[in-house]
């Protein structure tokens, strides 16, 4: 199953050296989840060739500007290209407010539904269920209301033994069974526990979107126990958070306009934790 | 006196073809003038390097989102970058209301002052004078309130006819006075009208911006009696009202995605009004 993200934006606060606004999307078995829509972030799409239509969810981690000012234009680009379908918004309940009012004043109304959620910044809340994924929130240390996003791939289906499974003479239509968890009795009553069927399927995986938050790696251990991926805002930080958290990769990026060139950035966190990227505009990474 | 006007974005309703949405920053005598602010403005602004710092005054003809979504990231990277003076903003009340909101939200205080003057779209008013500039509203017929600007030179001093003073024998220090229209008194008392010494000065140069209006000529040769550049969203139409104000050149933009090529709209208000040229992102015109 397809699971990757590309960057459409890793800048913080301000668009600098074509580096723009923070904005993720990931792809997730053909779905798009849009993760914070900087200004511009409809400009990156086309620039990516990222399908807002292919877009039915999107989460704003916070009300920084450089997190959802491109959500007003990018929803009224979808509505002026004929959308249809629902549209999924998950973000603080204040986003809202701010979205009725613009369009209020515009008069605009969306040809689509927007359906809007209103995270919670003091508790996780699983806010997202499908065939493909469960998607959590993460309470963040920031400075207003913050949440940073968990995408878990749903747990996969057991792998058959096949071997074993001609061996026993299992009819095939009762493969999928098997490989939801079920045991087997024969035609003579023998019963043959699951566990001797199938083995277990490969781990899900995981990637953590984390935005802006005070550093604090033993909240994200708990918080993030089985993430293979973070996303972080200070690189040397990052990396120990990732180390600590046992990350298989650490993508940095909302680089700051400090910095010009990301090198050292790179360097320092590498020191730490060698698995580490730079989330720059237009790379793709595999999770 | 430098009267020049930068395009930084000339797309309608969403951006498209690297086509940004609406912006305009006008140099009149090297103070910057920005109108409309459609998303992405600070990003082109970087692009075409005009520095926000020498923005004293921002206008807004509108609350549709191509024409102002850009200001709340622009106003923030203002004040992140370090910004104290004061800055100008013209607009619908309602934009004070939507500004206001998202500032609380992001618990932004700004560093500089905000004087914001909510403009009229039923009359036009003068809403700015300096020593370069007189700015008038235009109120224009749009789906929701609307004020396109003009900006007009302040009218020059007359010109000094060299001369026929040396040959009277005016005194160098009564020049001045001459020039803003006083007559001379010679010691033997006798009179020289001003008319008689001077000759008037070149016509104040004027940019009209008229973007989201229907079609009026009749009311445009009334608003625009004087101006000789405007600016509009149909292309044969915004011709046809150059012709009509007498406009020395015309300038078309807020292009719709429709057109991918600009050519056939160029070539189609040209065959009504000549002097027309596209007004695409980056291109300077002096007025």
């Amino acid at each position: 199953m397809k699971f990757e993200v590309t960057i459409l934006g890793s800048s913080s606060a301000t668009p600098i050296y074509n580096r723009n606004p923070t904005s993720q999307v990931l792809n997730i078995n053909e779905r798009l989840y849009l993760v914070d829509c900087g200004e511009g972030t409809q400009q990156q799409m086309l620039r990516f060739d990222v399908r807002g239509s292919r877009i039915d969810h999107i989460f704003i981690s916070h009300l920084h500007g450089d997190h959802y000012l491109g959500l007003i234009g990018l929803l009224s680009s979808l509505h002026l290209n004929g959308r249809k379908k629902a549209l999924k918004l998950f973000g603080p309940s204040q986003l809202k407010e701010i979205i009725d009012l613009q369009f209020k004043y515009s008069e605009t109304t969306l040809q689509y539904e927007l359906d809007f959620f209103a995270t919670d910044s003091t508790q996780s809340q699983v806010i997202v269920i499908n065939d493909d994924v469960t998607i959590e929130t993460i309470p963040l240390d920031h400075r207003i209301p913050c949440n940073g996003f968990l995408f878990r791939e749903k747990k996969r289906l057991r792998k058959l033994l096949k071997d074993e499974l001609e061996r026993i003479g299992v009819p095939i239509e009762l493969y999928t069974s098997l490989k939801k968890g079920a045991d087997y009795t024969d035609p003579k009553g023998k019963l043959y526990k699951n566990d001797t069927l199938t083995t277990d399927s490969d781990k899900p995986k995981t990637y953590a979107y984390c935005s802006d938050t005070l550093f604090n790696p033993q909240y994200f251990k708990q918080m993030l126990d089985r993430a293979n991926e973070t996303h972080h805002t200070t690189a040397l930080q990052a990396a120990e958070i990732a180390v600590t958290v046992n990350a298989k990769r650490l993508l940095i990026g909302h680089f700051s306009a400090r910095y010009k060139s990301l090198d050292d950035l790179l360097e320092e966190a590498q020191s730490v934790f060698p698995n580490t990227a730079l989330a720059i505009e237009g790379k793709t990474f595999v999770v």
